[in-house]
């Protein structure tokens, strides 16, 4: 309906600038139509768009992927849908994206949920929750499991239309300047770490720091923290973070698969032809999986360098750490979802989901990866 | 280049078909372009393909997944793409399909594969490898490992050009009637396993069969086979295979991350204009995390359904057999890469990128698995 009412209009556009009769394009419109039954013609609009990020220029698979979204929306597009792309700080800094895109000063934005939890606390369930969902179960929750729905539910009061467009796959538990050979190893420590990870850090009794990702290797080199999280190998190479500390901590129990998200402002998003709409949601289900796909074949490369080459000390938290580090993401969680019956309801639905995926992942992904590592390990 | 003559024979059918003065036209079109600065018009040629898959109708997940591709190219084309999606035998056998595609009888296929291996014996290494990669790594391969670009090399000589357009995720390690306690248990085992698997298991006594999808119940019950592989829990049961078998073993050794393809045969490929070109990519690489997002949600529920109504019995077959499954399976990918110079370079990326992502699985994504389970299981 949206497309017919569209065309109506461009049709009324073609005349008013060409001078050209209606009785002449109705003629040209019908003849089209007994040759090929062409279905309503397309719009020939074309929309410039600006897209906020929250990423540093050029910042690898995040900042790029942001970038390659909005040149293969262009391309599908065939040129009617032209995305500027705008790094953090060039248009608005970074954690203003959410609130630019409901008011419509940006059509887009790129970045991940938990960045909007001061204004909208229920969007952490859209990134990572510690203990939670894997990259690819969180695509099924999201894609097949009543996820992305709720998400759209959440943002529509802002007027903002959200999509999943990538994910960073499960990360690394960190780096640390002091070992952690139990719980208690937590208490004191200085460290980097948001969200609501940071929280049940706090709870151990660390002290937990906010920091910018441009300061963090001078507080880890200078003692000013004693602990960061990051990102996953790629990354973290790429920042040269094995140069300032000792330990690179396994596993990434504080966020196991992070979404990424593009917003679009909802009104703006409504009034696009049919065609154009849904070109913005498959190429964000595509960038999900070039995005994942792009961390996955980076992280396993940048792992054998930090350990060939840079010599890391690879290290995993002790069992009965994070038993507890677990139990006390529980409570964060639950906490979190007393908020608002609509964050009770988002609860609900992931952590169905979650429990439902247990014992389908430990017969199935991590039952095949023990298996492989059986065969490999006898080489 | 192509989009810009396509346009040039567009705008000439314009004239020839509405009888406006070119003058007319061209004022109508610098017009637009002046107020908007349109890049070159969009053809409107109408496109009507067809698409032949290795499907029975409405075949869960898969077919359902093939016609779902579809209708997502002919919405993003704007209807410019229209393509009608046919079950396996309804215009050809479902093991001719890669052969309607290479010489034009079918624009697209869907299917996988190893269907092809009597004609394209290298082309396995793109559906499923024993032992090899799951189903994130498997796009990681493709899309960022080089693998995608080897199977297009592969495919060029038949004029066919692959998309990988889907993922079952890891498939369950099968349906048995009799106990599989040690290696030796599969001596003299009667057992449906295509492909590769299926002459890893011949190599351990087993007498491999190939039966058609529809004929698997009936031989199971009947006793004329002992085992069957299939696909996972949401097919299974479906299938009702707990009707007729004891045990449902794991881990999915034999195909732990089985790719989907679509095939566009070449010549027709290269004549679409550029943006429809980049709508079938994008579409495929979207079905690629729709699919696997969809067999992860239903595969956890339908093994949550076996296990608690079915009540079967769920086995998982003993490390000292899987060592040497995994042994054999090696020999038998290594015989294969000796086919042909192209089956020696697909062989060698494969494994390398193999080798790379076993550290980085096992601390990242197994390493979380592990960690959650121990969560879990306390409460």
């Amino acid at each position: 309906m949206k497309e017919a009412r569209n065309s109506r209009i461009s049709r009324r556009k073609f005349l008013s600038l060409s001078g050209i009769t209606a009785g002449t394009v109705l003629a040209f419109l019908s003849s089209c139509r007994k040759k090929e039954s062409l279905p309503s013609p397309k719009s020939s609009k074309i929309y410039r768009w600006k897209m906020v990020t929250t990423w540093p220029k050029n910042f690898p698979v995040l900042g790029t992927g942001a970038e390659k979204l909005a040149r293969n929306i262009e391309a599908m597009s065939g040129g009617r849908l032209q995305i500027k792309v705008y790094a953090a700080g060039e248009l608005l800094p970074p954690f203003e994206c959410f609130d630019a895109v409901s008011r419509g000063a940006a059509e887009m934005s790129h970045g991940a949920s938990y960045y909007w939890k001061g204004k909208v606390p229920e969007a952490q369930f859209f990134s990572s929750v510690p203990f939670g969902l894997k990259s690819g179960e969180m695509g099924a929750w999201l894609h097949h499991g009543g996820g992305l729905d709720l998400w759209d539910k959440l943002y529509a009061d802002f007027s903002v239309k959200p999509f999943a467009c990538g994910n960073t796959g499960v990360q690394m538990g960190g780096w640390f300047n002091r070992e952690i050979r139990q719980l208690s190893d937590f208490k004191g420590l200085k460290i980097r770490m948001p969200g609501l990870a940071g929280e049940v850090l706090r709870q151990c009794g660390a002290t937990v720091v906010s920091l910018p990702g441009g300061e963090i290797f001078q507080a880890l080199q200078s003692g000013a923290i004693d602990a960061t999280d990051w990102i996953g190998p790629s990354n973290d190479l790429a920042f040269g973070f094995y140069k300032a500390a000792k330990y690179y901590y396994w596993p990434g129990w504080h966020e196991p698969g992070t979404a990424l998200e593009l917003n679009v402002n909802r009104d703006k998003y409504e009034k696009l032809p049919k065609d154009l709409q849904i070109i913005i949601q498959h190429a964000c289900k595509a960038a999900y999986e070039d995005m994942v796909s792009e961390f996955t074949a980076r992280n396993s490369t940048a792992l054998v360098t930090l350990i060939q080459k840079n010599k890391i000390q690879l290290k995993k938290f002790p069992d009965e750490a994070l038993r507890t580090l677990g139990k006390l993401s529980r409570k964060v969680v639950e906490k979190l979802s007393q908020k608002s019956p609509i964050s009770s309801e988002i609860y609900k639905s992931y952590t169905d989901f979650r429990k439902s995926i247990l014992e389908w992942d430990r017969i199935g992904e991590k039952g095949f990866s023990l298996a492989r590592m059986i065969l490999d390990k006898q080489r």
